[in-house]
């Protein structure tokens, strides 16, 4: 791009849309980056907008001047989707943040896609509903951004991913075209339901400015329990057996294997170990139910058959809300990664469940092979057949082997059928990899489509595939 | 299209696919029509492929002479969206059936398209699993269909439309392309989630010829009780209540206005009233749980105190299998529709359901002003907003003034801002009534879409919408 057709593009951003548009070193720091661990690229322009014609402007202009517009929301994405690319504009959605409407007979909520998670979830809540969202990013991501990469979380055991609570949304094409489709109703099959094109497509295909989301009835009751099995066969057990008795009851089911556990509760002096010994892997059961009167003997007894069964070698049932907290701290921990580690390498890889054993010592034998001592921690969404691993070589210090790391995995993954992002989506990151998991059949089909929908390949350019 | 052009045609898909076609009178009469009352249409020949790639070779002979194919599954669609059409090709699943894979550790199941629903249902069943899609129509629509549909049916209330329980899929393009994305993890974030194309565009985009299917827990315990409520404001007041204290465990809310309730149960001589006296409006309340110790006890806890509020005037709670069968026969006579009333117009329409009362009452004064003495029944799914009315006029006989009951009908959920099908589709009959529940926004992006997967407008052309 050169400098003349750039200040040309600029100059028609700021007649627009004025105030609303910042460029060179006016644009602060934050906007340069997500977390993905990419270094920061300043982009030509900042575009916070305050409403959907103002995004559908600066869309329009861009689609003029060929020029990248990049979304952005709380910019808590692990793998690169809000990543400002050399030459484009960022359009971030913070200054379109708010509730627009609570109807608790609907069970629903309509929002601007800026509002951060947890303000739509207090919402909920206050008005005696729950929104089935969670993640731990919540006091940073924002609404938009979870769908745009049809976020996960902890709960989707119960509630299913982002996409299963969307009942509505308004979008605006890459050619300006606003869509708005605030839909209230569970069921409406009048056409194509054209909101599941923009879910999980990460920005690539429209920016979602509003947002109409479902609301469930909030649990009475949440009881926490602390596992530690033999081994991972006893894991699918418990997951089998807790589903079947506990039903949509079982709320989370965060599996453990000793390398986190033992290093995180090793690492932080502020968490103490759930169990008194060591365990093959360890569990976090959540069971969230509406009988005050029976869940949590329902709960015991469903935990004494599985130790009396062997499933379970030991486990500890939170009686309190801080034994409640202490049990989660070892599951949320992840947060000190960066303290601990430093620079690191991560995956949100999805492998059939019954292969997962398998799969992890084969990666754990290859990366000591490869790094001897070097940590590896995996850990994970069992239920919805989701792991986590974390890597890091202190050895390489700074200069962490990304490539190396990633292939080894990756590979692994690919060659027992798994997906390479089962939640964080593809990114920059991921790109190269994105084959591993999709036929060529399917990327054509991704490409028909992001071709049908941004002609111009002006919106998220780059980003989950390279056209 | 010429007889010369339609003798080709034929004659290079008996080439290439020999006994898997049919033509003329040699057309079986069921494959001329599907369940929506429109009259019977000679294709001009039937294709009934028993793999994916006689389906591919059928779609692109297709192409190559621009002859439109409709697809067929078990042809119980009350839309229209499988009937044939003049000088196009019907292609049927019926050959494609059969449960190809059972996985009980990932709680999944993979079949052909034309596999009945029923027939899933059942080998769910056998491996200790349940498939949350149920509609009356169980024995006779294969799954293709119902996904192609987005199907309904009586519980959507807990376990959500038919899209929310596909894992993977296999997809025909109108080209011949077979995408084949058998996904079975519940997480998968690699790229655009291909298969919600598919879903519920009613066989324009793409035929499907595989499903991976989600399957859940059996519920341990199902209970049923049948309400008595004095007017609509109190059933909402039971809805509200049942989902806060029952939560997912509400596995059915069926309700049923005196129209509906005094006709079948004064018509079908083998119904039981449940109740002694008349109500305002009557309520099927299901309860699916996992507690076999504590759930009835938790649903008679619930519903004394929905007495005790005035909030339900009377109840029945079934406490045998016979009691049971007897409450929901109620409502499942919807089946003798044809015997009772003859020719019939029918609507599956969607609502804000805190609009219900108002806009019934509105459309059962204006058609009693028009037709006087007619008859229309209303019932349905409140927990998901969707509303059926069934109409017959007795003074017309067999010539029903369909259109002017749908405009009347319509036209008041379009000033209500419902939906025009909550789960039927549209097919033909609804056609022309789509713009009363999309923007003009939305169908141009309907439009591009089918353009960009059937630039040559073969598959299942002139459905949902004219291009």
């Amino acid at each position: 791009m050169t400098e003349t057709a750039k200040a040309a593009f600029i100059d028609e951003l700021n007649a627009a849309l004025g105030a609303a548009v910042v460029t060179g070193e006016d644009i602060p720091a934050p906007f340069r980056h997500d977390w993905s661990g990419l270094p920061p690229v300043l982009p030509i322009a900042l575009i916070r907008p305050r409403e959907t014609d103002e995004v559908a402007t600066a869309l329009k202009i861009a689609n003029r001047h060929g020029v990248t517009i990049v979304p952005q929301g709380g910019l808590t994405g692990l793998a690169g989707g809000a990543q400002p690319v050399a030459g484009g504009a960022v359009l971030s959605l913070d200054r379109m943040s708010g509730i627009e409407e609570i109807d608790p007979v609907m069970a629903s909520i309509t929002v601007k896609a800026g509002t951060p998670l947890e303000v739509v979830q207090k919402a909920a809540d206050e008005a005696g509903l729950f929104l089935g969202i969670d993640l731990g990013a919540r006091g940073s991501c924002q609404i938009g951004g979870n769908l745009a990469t049809n976020a996960g979380g902890n709960r989707v055991i119960r509630y299913g991913m982002a996409r299963e609570h969307v009942l509505g949304l308004e979008v605006v094409l890459p050619d300006g075209t606003v869509v708005t489709s605030l839909n209230k109703l569970i069921k409406n099959n009048a056409g194509y339901d054209l909101k599941q094109l923009f879910i999980g497509s990460e920005g690539t295909l429209g920016i979602i400015t509003r947002v109409v989301l479902r609301l469930q009835a909030k649990p009475l009751t949440v009881n926490t329990v602390f596992c530690g099995c033999r081994d991972f066969p006893a894991v699918l057990d418990l997951l089998k057996g807790a589903r079947a008795r506990l039903g949509p009851a079982l709320s989370a089911f965060e599996v453990m294997w000793p390398s986190f556990y033992d290093f995180m509760t090793g690492k932080l002096s502020e968490l103490r170990r759930p169990l008194g010994r060591p365990h093959g892997v360890y569990v976090l059961l959540e069971q969230s139910g509406f009988d005050p009167e029976a869940d949590s003997g329902r709960l015991e007894a469903v935990m004494a058959e599985m130790l009396e069964a062997g499933i379970v070698e030991d486990a500890v049932l939170a009686s309190s809300e801080r034994e409640t907290r202490d049990l989660w701290a070892v599951r949320d921990s992840v947060s000190e990664y960066g303290k601990l580690m430093g620079p690191i390498t991560a995956f949100d890889v999805g492998l059939q469940t019954d292969r997962m054993a398998d799969v992890i010592a084969g990666i754990e034998a290859a990366y000591q092979a490869r790094w001897p001592g070097a940590i590896l921690l995996v850990y994970g969404h069992i239920g919805d057949s989701n792991l986590h691993l974390v890597a890091n070589v202190p050895a390489a210090g700074d200069h962490q082997p990304h490539d190396d790391i990633t292939d080894l995995v990756l590979g692994a993954v690919r060659a027992a059928g798994g997906t390479v992002s089962a939640e964080h989506g593809i990114g920059l990151l991921k790109k190269k990899y994105l084959h591993f998991t999709r036929s060529d059949a399917e990327l054509a089909l991704m490409a028909r489509l992001k071709a049908a929908l941004d002609p111009g390949n002006i919106l998220n350019t780059g980003k989950v595939f390279t056209l």
